[in-house]
């Protein structure tokens, strides 16, 4: 069970469609054979029989927009590209292409590849090359060829189709098992705003925004500058408290676009309505975090990490992002091991000031809760009851700090024979 | 293979005897059974004619000593109570007494526990308690059971012996496939010198003074101050350069005691002795560390990141603790796969400032070297070539910064399916 548990919200309706469910989006996704062998081999996504390898976004009308991006020093050419683009077109965005299979990133002529895409992009289109989102995801390190791209734009553009969110959502992954799409419906001034999105990424995920390809659309009215606020705010909390294997990436970005379209009132920053707009975008996010981190690359179970009573948010990201990062503790999950000293002690090596002797630890799932720790020492708890509550595939560990009011959670996964495998021979 | 191949040092030679190499230090070992089950089980060492589980180490005269600590914030009951008696009679410490099996940590009356252990050393040996170093390592948040404690108390002192360093090495090991001892000898001012250690510990083990039990012990004439110097500035660049899997322990130590039995005039801080003798250290210390890393839990190969150009020591350690920190190249190690992009990627996200485009990598072994990426990009290199290289089992990769003259190097090894075996059911 790859697929996670959607958390209801109030107010909040979840909805189909991806990154095609606000009005005006259209999306297609092909297979062009940027790497050589013409059949998929190894590493690759196991829905056999949508095997694309790029994919196109495209809106009806212009878009305002905001991204974040990779904090790696070795930055993949079409982030230069696309945070260009964004500095002279932000207001006016039209399509974002990505591709999978080659991160075109540390090899000799990256930049003029990725100009080369919006371009191709642009003249299908009719549009300006800036008007352009470009990703890649892959192999770092090899040159990506051109040629199959050009081959593919036309296609793309001709399958362009108001549910084309699940042949883009598949053009993108590369370990991944499973497509990850979200969107959400909820209301802003008697208006039904959609927002939806499309991630990829289970390997060389870790926090700071290291993270994955994700591209988000809304058809809310809402300006380049408040969209970008949210995002900062929302990543903060979802994207950076991500943690499969400590690695970041250096291709990684979350992009949103708005084309207005629901028709509401444009959204002004301080407003109830853009606090709304937040936690819509929070809950997409959120999720969408959740499903990178249970499809971590060989994982068995999503894991989360809960921390209350801290006294700065900034303390319990920390710690939430401590425990959910330790390796061994991440071995004993996949083991269903209730081993709360590693937690106690991932808890202890956290850059944070607090008293380790008021920590409290519990272990949580649909099959119950074990209180193992409190005071900063063990406890007894039936071992038996700790087993059937950690032999579900989702679950919490909840350390509570008992120092204040804040609290912040992170995700991530077991980790498995099965990762090994993976990275042992990923170019292979 | 996971004995290291030992580096040559002009002026200085291995010797055998581990801890009992110096003149005038006795060590024993016997099996107590600190955990229930008579027959070890599960994670024991596999060298099974000598199970131990508790060790002693003394010296025939009075020793001057220095310590270095974990800096998790959870701290085992015996860091405290060694770093109390340390403070107490630092010029006067005569024994050692160290246990596996338990690390008497996270649970009730651990404090109370560790210094009965030294009371009962203290009264076996007719010395008092605070010139005793305690030591423990294996599960937290168990009670330690003090009673087979004070039966193996008699037994150790029994066995003291000039030559039971292998007895004292094998009672401090958990996972640990082989003992790790080490000695060297060297000359200052004409007399024959000897320092020698011994350490355990295969997971948990990262960089900041995480590290496992490590206990140095020399027949120099050297005071304490002088110690502790030169132990904390060889720490640095050995134990703390060391991760085996991200996780910081709880109980760690390195400790060294100084019983001046070599008859040399007490060494002078700023002279060139002390230099001889910091460098005698270091050689000991990084062969440990180096052995801490070949036998890393679960691990098949010993990885050695070596970065050059730097313009700080800082960005030299900081850089390569990075590199040997990334899962996703641990992995790439263990299948031996070339994946510089996995290294310039770890080298990219390094808390440090640098061009990444003048940042040059090779691989190497003991087979050839292959370079594989130049001024931040990839360059051609044969695979055949690579796997050749790679397939060794002690692999270094070097990262040259090109921005000066600082170098540094860190330890780690593979992440395989074993380590994954061995972490997810440790307790059970």
């Amino acid at each position: 069970m790859k697929e996670i548990t959607l958390k209801p919200f109030e107010g909040y309706e979840y909805a189909e469609g991806g990154v095609c469910a606000a009005a005006g989006f259209k999306a297609s996704g092909v297979y062009c054979g940027i790497k050589k062998s013409p059949i998929p081999d190894g590493n690759e996504s196991p829905i056999s029989n949508i095997k694309n390898d790029i994919c196109m976004v495209v809106s009806d009308c212009d878009c305002t927009s905001a991204a974040v991006y990779t904090q790696n020093k070795v930055k993949g050419a079409p982030i230069i590209v696309t945070k260009d683009n964004l500095a002279k077109a932000g207001d006016k965005m039209r399509a974002i292409i990505a591709n999978s299979k080659n991160a075109n990133t540390c090899n000799s002529d990256g930049e003029h590849k990725a100009q080369a895409m919006c371009k191709l992009t642009a003249d299908a289109l009719g549009i300006e090359p800036e008007q352009v989102i470009v990703a890649s995801t892959g192999v770092i390190g090899q040159i990506l060829p051109i040629e199959p791209v050009a081959e593919a734009v036309p296609k793309l553009v001709e399958k362009l189709d108001y549910k084309g969110n699940l042949e883009a959502a598949t053009a993108i992954m590369t370990t991944d098992t499973v497509k990850k799409e979200i969107a959400v419906k909820f209301d802003i001034g008697g208006k039904t705003v959609t927002l939806g999105g499309m991630g990829k990424g289970s390997g060389m995920i870790h926090p700071n925004m290291a993270t994955t390809l994700n591209f988000y659309t809304t058809d809310c009215k809402i300006s380049s500058e408040l969209l970008q606020a949210a995002l900062d705010e929302v990543v903060k909390v979802t994207y950076n408290c991500l943690s499969v294997d400590g690695d970041q990436s250096t291709n990684d970005m979350v992009c949103i676009m708005a084309n207005g379209k629901a028709g509401n009132a444009e959204i002004k920053a301080g407003s109830e309505e853009f606090e709304v707009f937040k936690k819509a975008l929070y809950i997409a996010m959120m999720s969408i975090t959740k499903m990178l981190a249970k499809d971590g690359e060989g994982a068995t179970k999503l894991l989360e990490v809960k921390v209350d009573g801290a006294d700065s948010l900034q303390t319990a990201i920390t710690v939430a992002k401590s425990v959910v990062g330790s390796n061994l503790l991440k071995c004993a999950i996949f083991g269903a091991d209730a081993n709360w000293g590693r937690v106690l002690c991932a808890v202890g090596y956290a850059d944070a000031e607090f008293d380790i002797n008021k920590v409290d630890v519990k272990m949580s799932s649909k099959a119950g809760e074990i209180h193992v720790c409190e005071n900063g020492a063990g406890i007894p708890f039936s071992e038996e009851e700790a087993k059937t509550v950690l032999l579900e595939d989702e679950i919490t560990i909840t350390v509570s700090i008992g120092d204040g009011e804040f609290s912040a959670a992170a995700w991530g996964c077991d980790l498995t024979y099965d990762y090994v495998k993976i990275n042992g021979d990923y170019r292979s």
